[in-house]
């Protein structure tokens, strides 16, 4: 270890800190498709989308020319309470693997909502102030995103209205009282508060609700309700925007010592965590400057990438939403019962699907119990317990770095750490147990799903 | 804030971790009294130890006279896993509060242990390997400590058995499956695997049981085992030996930007974190070098340096270890059943007992309702969800910043924020539901304690 002076966490100093998101759009030859209004087929408006989303948000959804867009100061100054984050040299994971890989991961867990998730969540919140709105509604699953968001809002003295997964909020109620404690509104949802929430609890009494409902009732909230607007985790143009954070900071980290990756990893859900890693390297490599290998990981039993359709769907079940073009396993499609983690999301990024439709990006599906036998390996030499979701990239990296290995290259591989694994000891519980089971959907499984795809000219399946 | 160029967070570069352990007892004048063998009343002798403690161990806890004692190679590289820990300037928090007060936190939760235990947990271990052994016994209440040391064993691949209190082991699940994840046996306390577990069970069917017993199980099952001792997380001087990484590391962090503290505050329980922090500064005072105020901050529900007897006492409830000379509330003392937090140990470690009994540190006892009060301003404000424990401090850090606007003193207060709160988000939702309570023992109530504490030549009470 002592033969090179890479340290094994590299802490970027405040004033290196990046100043600017990096928006990969720009770079794009393909654009990434625009969003469609539901009722005309037609682009959503920036007028249109400024009903859901905060004006300056929605610029920067529509924006796909700008490169950089600069971090306003307010937000800078958030980032440093928890940013930069330690790029991590892995060499006990490497040394446990004896491969000839060098392993770096980039950490997003060391804030207290546990993941990078708040990249995101700060730009909105500040967004929202500045608009002089009252305050914003989100959904949430297992809650990091809605951690995120409440910690935001707490900062900036808005509202905080978090309609959350009824399961969740009544069987993991730890993260519903983080989101409490920083004074937000925990809303167990399907609720009685909104007229999609009380159809869907009269349609199926006794419901534990499901995400795409949650964003419906979220949604519904805020374009019912005077100052109020709707804010989302992952998916859109805007988050990846924020999340490029990320990117830029392990790019500008590597580049201080010198060190060229060969293969970046991440995993994806709706994309955020992987879109904001690989953004400013795919840049890179879409102005022809550089070559890398990106694999976004994904889960065997939601496996959007490598087994959905690249078309126009719904991104909620209440369909009030605006259609996105994406790989789509359908809104109606829920990963089934014994899926632990989360990347539980039907869709993709439409900025990683159409860099993944193009070629420029691979995919990997992996089953969870392979997915906590690498968080458990992981956990005990790197000394961090994983978040499940985060364990999906791991998973991959060990693979890629057992390859290396075989064939005597020494690759060097980085990739995203998205958080901890603190909210989720009931999975690793049923792991420990030798409970946890793998489901990977049958052909018919996905079918139902792709029958809620809509069909309309240009968007035939 | 852009006045001064202290940034945020302060990192030590790794060349400028502390290579050596400092051992306050070499500038003590008046030594901690030694421990004694409650059969013979006579100090414990090496030998005696050793039955109970790894030989090392035994050597450092008998130590008073070297001033810098060296970490061995393997432990500070894993070491350098997690530290160094951030120094933060609580810029958000002075802010808010309107004080010309400048306040640091040294911040010890960023890891999966999630507190400071880590530092003397993996000390432990690797002495233990070192001397050959199968594995180390321990007990644990919430799970720190025991997390703590099923990591460091697991990196030594060492055996680990943790005696977890029953009531933690059954209704706070969560760190058990931290422990088990890392390969550790958790047992919940009062085991039927111990002569004092099977005791305990028939003399108090259906006890959920306490840290005492806990203690109790783990020195029998360490002694009646061949290979196995008995590792501690507090109390013993050994262990503030260890966990002076954190008051070096802040003392180097503060001389790199010429910041002269005035108030060193940390919470004790028994002492290891307070002990750790001050150390180094404590050595100062002692050397005639420097002055600062030392403020120890307890529950009142638990008020060992407050309201305690300096005497020997028994260190647990089983009386199978050896007995301390300490601020004690008696061995028998249980905090009230409203108490939601650590710091629960009726005694405090020796080195601090004996620098409080001669006035060079002060203590102070504070209401729990008041220090999650004072938590949840710091979440909001610092965006760490901080551990109740590490909570004391903040709200004696928030006085004394208080005072500092009142006079227009602009002092240094430096604190110890020794853990993150995601494991004790019960007490977090009985304190947002309005339901947290406060208790303060009577004289009665104290005097039940006291009446356990040994009598003989020397220690009349």
């Amino acid at each position: 270890m002592a033969k090179q002076e890479i340290p094994y966490k590299i802490y970027l100093e405040e004033k290196e800190m990046p100043t600017s998101w990096y928006n990969v759009r720009a770079d794009m030859k393909t654009k990434p498709a625009p969003l469609l209004n539901p009722g005309t087929l037609k682009p959503c408006t920036a007028e249109e989308l400024s009903h859901v989303f905060c004006d300056e948000l929605v610029q920067q959804e529509l924006n796909n020319t700008d490169r950089l867009i600069e971090i306003p100061e307010e937000i800078r100054n958030f980032y440093k309470m928890y940013r930069p984050s330690p790029l991590v040299r892995a060499y006990f994971l490497e040394k446990k693997l004896g491969t000839p890989a060098h392993i770096y991961y980039k950490f997003e867990g060391n804030n207290t909502s546990g993941s990078h998730k708040l990249n995101s969540a700060i730009a909105q919140a500040y967004y929202a102030k500045k608009q002089g709105l009252k305050g914003v509604t989100t959904e949430t699953g297992a809650g990091q995103w809605g951690t995120a968001l409440s910690m935001s809002c707490s900062y900036f003295d808005l509202d905080c209205i978090v309609y959350m997964v009824k399961c969740s909020y009544e069987q993991k109620p730890f993260r519903r009282e983080v989101i409490r404690t920083y004074g937000a509104k925990a809303i167990p949802s399907p609720s009685m508060d909104t007229e999609v929430g009380r159809k869907i609890n009269a349609e199926f009494p006794g419901t534990t609700g499901s995400l795409g409902c949650a964003i419906s009732e979220a949604v519904e909230h805020a374009v019912s309700h005077e100052g109020y607007r709707y804010v989302l985790g992952s998916v859109l143009s805007q988050v990846l925007l924020h999340q490029s954070v990320i990117g830029q900071e392990t790019q500008i980290a590597l580049n201080k010592y010198g060190i060229e990756p060969d293969i970046i990893i991440g995993c994806a859900g709706g994309g955020s965590n992987l879109g904001g890693l690989i953004s400013p390297f795919m840049g890179e490599k879409l102005r022809g400057e550089k070559d890398y290998q990106f694999i976004a990981v994904e889960p065997a039993s939601c496996p959007s990438l490598t087994r959905g359709k690249y078309l126009y769907d719904f991104c909620d079940t209440g369909k009030v939403c605006p259609m996105a073009k994406m790989y789509t396993l359908g809104s109606g499609f829920i990963p089934s019962a014994n899926h632990a983690g989360g990347l539980r999301y039907h869709g993709m990024s439409s900025i990683l699907s159409e860099l993944y439709d193009e070629g420029l990006m691979e995919a990997r599906a992996v089953e969870q119990t392979e997915v906590f036998k690498a968080a458990e390996l992981f956990a005990r030499v790197e000394g961090i317990l994983p978040a499940p979701e985060s364990s999906h990239a791991i998973k991959v990296a060990i693979d890629e770095a057992l390859k290396c290995k075989e064939t005597g290259k020494a690759k060097t591989i980085v990739f995203g750490l998205t958080g901890t694994g603190y909210f989720d000891l009931k999975a690793y519980e049923a792991f420990n147990d030798g409970k946890m089971s793998d489901y990977i959907p049958t052909d018919a499984d996905l079918k139902k799903g792709f029958d809620g795809i809509p069909q309309f000219p240009g968007n035939e399946h």
